[in-house]
């Protein structure tokens, strides 16, 4: 790995991948097809670009059984386990409806309402993950949206992998179409014969889908547009560098865009995790992925203190952040910008993937400066309630009404008064 | 009024202005430009665009004690008030990070943080309004951001108009600065030398201003893209047609794209109404505005029954709802999609825009499906925390590597197996 311990200005931002010309077009004419032809489009595209002739788009009750008959009961289990508590932890998210009144008869407040409908895209192939389709439909679900559609792209087989279908039904998932790409995303925001439309869509995807995404938005809501993973380690210089090696791997084996870093006072921690990441990498099944990544975004930053560390933290604004100092919680206190912190030693960052229960979409390439992990208020609206008494419109008319005069809006001035037009 | 009596599906959606390729690619360059030239640049299209020279673009304290001299001291007050009744509501939003503790030693928790800084876009000419400069920062200093930044373009004799500064003043900006248009969003995004980059962006403005945001989107955040206002009254037969005919007009006297809509189960009141808002519009000093408004996009939809009514208040989704009936709060009840809902006589829509508390700022054409009033939370993000003690990584470790496995993620497994290597 790359040891720095000059640092001018720390940054883990990549170039994101914001298509072609010629793939913004290609998207374009997706879209236009599936509101044009409905289904047909997308049997004609899923036969295109999947390569597979479905009879019908949605996954029946049999298939889900099958499913479950071809994963180990064990797994199965697990999978409810980490449902369970992916579930707890988003229920701690949810807010009631509040109001507030006051003596003059005047009541305000917040109505919250959950979405009527959202679209969870998930991806096909060796990136069908089942932990995937926990995160993004569990804080649905948790937030009471009614319906919940999923959509995947089909194998060559026509199928859907066993593992995403035993997730979903276990999420609670009622709805799911076998269509993946653009054409899914467009499905999802207009609406085919088969699938309604939704109000958003959630979940990651590939550049075309990605690209999908951006088309339809404000016409539906989308969620973020997730860059290559990361991982920042801030360690003092009494930690194991072995286990840091391990989970900078954990990072690098997803993609060869994502990013590891460790930032630490002591350059013979450095050389060492530098060294176990090297021993460590030679074994791993992904290795050449996980190489590139590291050869091109594996970095360890040397500070003179813990101070300086966290400051570089703070730069980094990491996607995940791992924590592992004498007083990891005090450490904790200091960070403004992270996506999902790691306290200690057994706090290893997949526990976070899969099981803990916070959410594992979090916000990459440095916008935890002004993002947040998908949450439950993602899937409810506020809507502002605003009763004013009799009472409450006499005493304070007037100051409106000059407020309204101010911006030069007189009919806004004349709503309020026509209400007492007799009394004055 | 159009009055519609045979509704087959409503709606108030209009085309929204996405700008043109040229105006895209003039947007482009002005940011290329900022980025290149800096103040500079800021000097040169402020000469350009807003037709002064500036010797310094930040405000200066002189600037804004002469605003508070030329300022009515009663309107003062009245903003004053305004000020603490809008932060007073969003004091309630606020919401206190929180951790819960297992009896394996884990604990999960989400941990609030305000964004460091901020930027709110005051338009220029008519449209500089003190309200949505309380509206916008309000939001940002409760949420305890600590650098708000304003920007507002500078008028023909080099100032920016006495009410904004008050409002900013008294809301407690600390950083105002004469330049508008995309050159000032660039700034905000990127920096230049007097001006420091933020975080986020909001506040409304032309479709320059638009297509700015837009461009600049990723690198920080911004808030929603706000289309044309609107308001939709539901009401049934025993409502003051007058009454609903001025709060139809001070939504109409905005903008000709703003849409006014009664809903009523009454052809009597629809016919009233229709008359009421002819009458009124004739003495209204926008009336020119008023009248396109209402020609193009005000309609009455009479309906069979107020449940009938309600559906088509879900069915528009409106930025403001007004609620006339026997029993507003029971009707309240079954409204899905609005931005802020105003109860009874009293409540007339003016009194949200000015003074109540909750926010202006609302989501329009139909986005009240998915979106909410601006709030705290948009000021503020969440980051997950998770501490696993050695017992919870000893009980859960091994379905932890089984997950990972099943996503054929090696790495991820060995990242917690290695934790407890030496003793199995």
């Amino acid at each position: 790995m790359n040891i720095i311990d000059n640092i001018k200005g720390a940054s883990i931002k990549r170039s994101v991948d914001s298509g072609t010309e010629e793939q913004r077009r290609a998207v374009q004419a997706i879209i236009a097809e599936v509101k044009k032809a409905g289904d047909d489009a997308l049997h004609r595209l899923t036969e295109k670009f999947d390569g597979v002739h479905l009879e019908s788009l949605a996954v029946t009750r049999d298939e889900i059984e099958d499913a479950f008959s071809g994963l180990d009961p064990e797994l199965i289990t697990i999978i409810e386990e980490a449902a369970c508590n992916i579930r707890d932890f988003h229920e701690k998210q949810k807010r009631p409806s509040w109001f507030e009144t006051k003596a003059d008869g005047t009541m305000l407040g917040q109505k919250m309402t959950p979405l009527d409908s959202v679209g969870v895209y998930v991806p096909g192939g060796t990136a069908a993950y089942p932990s995937s389709v926990l995160m993004n439909v569990l804080p649905a679900k948790v937030a009471g949206v009614e319906r919940i559609v999923m959509v995947s792209p089909p194998g060559k087989d026509g199928k859907i992998p066993a593992g995403v279908l035993v997730a979903a039904e276990i999420a609670g998932v009622k709805e799911i179409y076998k269509v993946g790409g653009a054409q899914a995303v467009a499905a999802l925001a207009y609406g085919t014969e088969s699938i309604a439309s939704v109000d958003k869509i959630t979940g990651p995807g590939n550049i075309y889908v990605a690209l999908a995404k951006r088309e339809v938005f404000g016409d539906v809501d989308i969620d973020m547009i997730a860059g290559p993973s990361e991982i920042v380690i801030l360690a003092d210089g009494h930690q194991h560098a072995d286990e840091i090696a391990a989970d900078l791997l954990s990072q690098a084996e997803h993609d060869v865009l994502a990013s590891a870093v460790l930032v630490t006072d002591s350059s013979e921690l450095a050389e060492k995790v530098s060294r176990e990441v090297e021993e460590q990498l030679s074994s791993l099944p992904r290795e050449g992925i996980a190489r590139r990544s590291i050869e091109e975004y594996g970095t360890i930053y040397v500070v003179d203190s813990m101070e300086e560390g966290v400051e570089v933290v703070n730069d980094l604004a990491p996607e995940h952040l791992e924590i592992l100092t004498a007083h990891p919680f005090e450490t904790m206190a200091s960070i403004r910008h992270a996506g999902a912190i790691f306290l200690g030693r057994y706090s290893s960052e997949p526990v976070g993937d899969y099981f803990a229960g916070p959410n594992h979409v979090l916000p990459t390439n440095g916008t935890a400066r002004f993002s947040s992990p998908l949450n439950v208020d993602e899937f409810m609206k506020k809507t502002s309630i605003i009763s004013y008494s009799e009472a409450a419109l006499k005493e304070h008319g007037d100051k409106i009404a000059k407020l309204a005069r101010l911006e030069g809006l007189e009919a806004h001035a004349r709503a309020v008064e026509i209400r007492f037009k007799g009394e004055k």
